[in-house]
């Protein structure tokens, strides 16, 4: 019986995990276009303020289980991933 | 022009941080009740081939922007961060 609960369980974690990535992938996406936008009236990528902004609406909309330090860790490496991306696209830019 | 084009893009990522934040809670309280469920058959909490798994599902279903290795790599601080939760609540039930 507690291997069949198990199996859905994992099932479930399966659909979260693929729902998750698909989140960010489309936040990737996002974050190119904001990259292309400031690129074009010269603005810097790399925006602490927002950056500080962002943050602080996850923390207001935490409602857990997690800490909201633990998902801030998290969103950070998630912001770090973003800023890498459209490194990427300005060094491919650069080359063209 | 291009300024109202960076707050609407700015309010969709919002939208996508407020959602894989919800995602994030999810899956922790998924991991909850996988771990209650482990703990009730004596099996160990952390599984490496069970994560190995995952990460190759993931793998599977990427469409990118991100590359796989940057999305395992959250991934794998998300997977940390529900271990901690197992292990919060394995130390609250020794404690009664």
């Amino acid at each position: 019986m507690s291997n069949e609960q198990l199996d859905a369980l994992r099932e479930q974690l399966d659909e979260v995990n693929v729902k998750l990535l698909e989140q960010i992938n489309e936040r990737g996406r996002l974050v190119r276009e904001i990259g292309d936008v400031k690129s074009k009236s010269g603005q810097k990528r790399f925006d602490p303020v927002r950056e500080r902004h962002m943050l602080d609406h996850i923390a207001e909309h935490n409602e857990g289980p997690f800490y909201t330090s633990t998902v801030q860790h998290i969103f950070k490496q998630i912001f770090q991933a973003g800023l890498e991306l459209q490194e990427d696209d300005n060094r491919k830019e650069l080359l063209v």
